[in-house]
């Protein structure tokens, strides 16, 4: 696909087109209709910059992907590993080849303002920057924009109203003298508007922008999503709904000074704005990451039903490993089912990610009914699978031993365990960002000259993405706003891992609540509750590597995990879970 | 005295004075010509900003000294307890208090640039400020500023010639687009023109300015500072000396763009410059944090001869407490003759902490010839030492036992040791910051509810400042530049310690040098190399609380201790250390 793209870029007369994986709102998972990265590349993860030039092209992704991404790439298309020593930026790169009279163009809607921003910045040749689609003709049998209903999540879920939660974003709208406010996040939005909808895969959300100025809010909602009774709902709120892409022109009449992030804005939104711009983190992103009690209770009771579904999962799949056939593909929908039969469950929150020896060293591979693995050796099976409930959002793995595993696997499975343990039991002072506390993750790999080439834990939302800012465990923020500190109400995930090219993959990955610890003369202690309650496999774990306090963590967390499930286990289950869970 | 002082404040109508701890260099310890806050305030901790109203008056320091402030601090002067919660920093205090027509003073050339700037931005109020050192005539008996003879540091312990150096940083003006570079900082300075002398205390350092040009330098030195020789020498690789006081003048006279640390330079030399600033870390402090093979070899020396004359005080002590009398003041007279013997020792690189039991919980108590303890009871006796030896700077923390000291000391004492082990034996990927890895040290300690209110580590000169940046290890960077990555050839200490008022403190320091470890897929993996060579005193260790891995560090470093020493000492001592050394 990528020749023929190039050849309308001679045509075209463009230098360069940037190919960013993002739709209007530089979602994290993007619709069908802004899949054109993976329609042009070949290469389908979650994430990837493709840049074309009329006979080269590169494809920028992270350490998840480097091996997908090699296997996947189209000929003639240069991988180009973030991160990795002497690896330029997309940026670097464009700065030391672009040349005077270059033409360099994108869709300005799916295009992230900032990098343009720093583009402008860095570049500083005379070249001409075009905002045009060029897949809008290119791809013929490109699929239609997700026009799926919406809907307002019940306030027993969350405890705040849409209008509670604009008074709190006015008051900071009116300390940082700001007169409007444009949001274009979709989770943002959700989590200001109460609103909740089905247009982005595993993401509750609908598309829609947002403007909030200090006496009234305008949501913006495309056409046939929303009925009478939720206009009628958001007038009483003071909340008025327009249509989807009125946005663009209310941009442009924006008076005073109005807040927005040029990090997650739209280039050509940007663009249209006239009036003074104050940059900076949407203020939601804030106070969303901070559960209230409303939040914690229901979503532990979402874990609580996610915990038991998983783990009569693992009894099922113990029992029946070698016994029947089985495949990635029917394992991750016999998970589903498992899940299905819990209460208020509504959907995945990611694609589940099912993986048999080599393929799960591919980080964030998804089996496919054209290419998977059957589940018949002896090996390890990781299952990386989270849900969407409508009281609470979940993330969990687990690596599951099948037969017989060597001594290193063993060892490594077990050096996996101790850095998560070592995260979950942190206690720590008031001020830590996850950039102070990812090496407790990291450091059992470190140790033996081996990394996981990913941040260590994300946020994650309430009945909203799995993945949330602004906080995150990784060496250095990758984020705008990620190197925060931690507080209180704050959930994050806890996924240290071991991934060997051709070999295996071990992941263990516990969803973590931030909690109020002593307060001394010190400052304030924190530390963290597990949410996630499923049995770590024991037949991975090597005992003689573990310290007395680590085998102590493990048999606490084992001993929480028997208690809070069997309630809700059948006998049989039960008499397996407590042998599974057993000291060691 | 702050009474007299508020007094003239009535009569020149001024609002607030600012008297920082600083000299014209913003050098972290000062000259007795520059001890003003602690001639208005009593508190002559080596950190603190003192600010006086006409009726009140504030001290600003940070935890190593609440405890040592609150006890020295004149009546009507509040402490200003820093990074605690709910104490404003000063810049928020003045912002909260400064009212329009208010007079805010200072002397302008012990003022940082920078605060000034800050202040300037974030008090939105018609205030007037003035430059003016009020002390000059208040302070009738103020010591007269340093004037000692400056010197060339020869090239056999360093490795590089000055004009090498001076090139190096005109390649980096080039690359900046700078036409010269103003350097106000002593220890840069010294670096960039092997100059040393021994104007400020404990740094062999001399009082100077500097300015590079593209094509030339200057050195402004004090007048009969320097001889012939040195204006010769100097010559011939393009540097010209000037007077000291000649800068300011230079500086207003600047064309074209110069490079400055708006963090270091003074206000009032700041104010002089009518031509572009760039502001940005002076490239020194980058370029001498990376020691070369030279320097390198010449320091792992200096840590031999210190660890020899540190380990030989060691035995003394175990022999002769209880035996003599001995108290703070002797004890550290007694180190300092074990270091005296060693060869091209110059001074101490940082005025002895000798400090028995409760004494040792005020984090950088220095015992005076009119208050300190006699070592005549049981407990803990923490020593932090360092010398300044030709080939090179050292600084370390022993503490003593002696006598018999609680289960819960020996707890104490093994936790802190456990935080250093842990930090001194971690592998760790290129790209980590001292933000990183300041978790490692810190753990044993926060699992406990306990914290030491300072930084873990910080970077070490040679045969300079025994602080130097950019690097260094704690939660969050206290300088600019100090969240620079580890890089091999960077030196930094590890210092954990637990602080209890009223009762003891510990303190264990290595210096640790970086180097690198292995490289592959991963990315290029560094360790430390452990240059202090001392016992750690097995008098105060709980065994029973290491993990099996901990015990090896330990054992290992002894063994290590043992043969890197042995060949150095008496056969009393040789037969002593041998069992201070023995494996656990």
């Amino acid at each position: 696909m990528i020749k023929e793209f190039q050849k309308l870029l001679k045509e075209k007369n463009i230098d360069y087109y940037i190919v960013p994986t993002d739709d209007d709102h530089q979602s994290e998972t993007v619709g069908n209709f802004y899949q054109a990265r993976a329609y042009l590349s070949g290469f389908n993860g979650s994430a990837g910059t493709l840049l074309v030039k009329q006979d080269t092209a590169y494809l920028w992704t992270d350490g998840r992907y480097f091996i997908q991404a090699a296997k996947q790439l189209e000929d003639g298309i240069t991988l180009m590993k973030m991160a990795q020593k002497d690896v330029p930026t997309l940026l670097e790169f464009l700065k030391q080849n672009v040349k005077d009279g270059d033409v360099i163009a994108f869709d300005g809607q799916t295009m992230n303002c900032q990098f343009v921003l720093q583009m402008e910045e860095v570049i500083d040749k005379d070249y001409q920057i075009q905002c045009t689609d060029l897949l809008k003709d290119f791809w013929l049998d490109r699929p239609a924009r997700s026009c799926e209903k919406a809907y307002i999540y019940d306030i027993k879920y969350h405890g705040l109203s849409a209008h509670e939660k604009i008074e709190i974003i006015q008051e900071y709208m009116k300390e940082n003298h700001c007169d409007s406010h444009i949001i274009t996040t979709l989770d943002d939005i959700a989590w200001i508007f109460n609103l909740r909808g089905s247009d982005i895969p595993s993401s509750p959300t609908a598309l829609a922008f947002a403007l909030i100025t200090l006496d009234q809010s305008f949501l913006y909602l495309q056409a046939n999503t929303y009925n009478q009774s939720m206009i009628d709902s958001y007038k009483e709120e003071n909340i008025m709904i327009k249509d989807y892409s009125e946005i663009y022109e209310d941009a442009m009449s924006l008076k005073g000074r109005v807040l927005l992030n040029t990090a997650s804005v739209n280039y050509e939104l940007f663009n249209q704005i006239e009036c003074e711009i104050v940059d900076g983190m949407n203020p939601s992103q804030a106070f969303k990451a901070i559960k209230n009690e409303t939040e914690i209770k229901n979503t532990k009771n979402a874990h609580l039903k996610d915990s038991i579904a998983t783990t009569k999962f693992m009894y099922w799949l113990k029992q029946n490993y070698g016994k029947i056939e089985m495949d990635e593909i029917s394992v991750a929908q016999k998970i589903l089912e498992f899940k299905e039969q819990q209460d208020l469950f509504v959907d995945t929150s990611f694609t589940t990610i099912c993986a048999f020896n080599e393929n799960a060293a591919l980080m964030h591979y998804h089996a496919t009914n054209e290419e998977h693995s059957t589940i018949d050796k002896d090996g390890m099976l990781l299952i990386d699978c989270g849900s969407q409930y409508l009281d609470g959002t979940t993330d969990m793995t687990r690596t599951y031993i099948l037969g017989n595993v060597s001594d290193i696997q063993k060892k490594h499975f077990t050096m996996v365990l101790q850095g998560m343990l070592a995260l979950q039991n942190a206690t720590f002072l008031y001020g830590c960002t996850g950039q102070n506390l990812d090496i407790l993750a990291r450091q059992p790999m470190w140790s033996e000259d081996i990394d996981y080439q990913c941040g260590t834990g994300h946020g994650v939302g309430h009945f909203l993405n799995v993945h949330e800012g602004p906080h995150g465990i990784r060496p250095r923020p990758k984020f705008q706003g990620e190197e925060c500190v931690f507080e209180a109400g704050m959930i994050v995930t806890d996924e240290p891992g071991i991934y060997l090219e051709g070999q295996y993959g071990i992941r263990l990955e516990n969803e973590l609540l931030c909690v109020e610890g002593k307060e001394n003369e010190y400052g304030q202690f924190l530390h963290f509750e597990v949410l996630t309650l499923v049995p770590i496999d024991l037949d991975g774990i090597d005992t003689t590597l573990l310290t007395y306090k680590e085998k102590k963590w493990l048999n606490d967390y084992h001993q929480t995990v028997y208690q809070t499930l069997s309630p809700y286990l059948t006998n049989e289950e039960k008499t397996w879970l407590k042998q599974y869970t057993r000291a060691i």
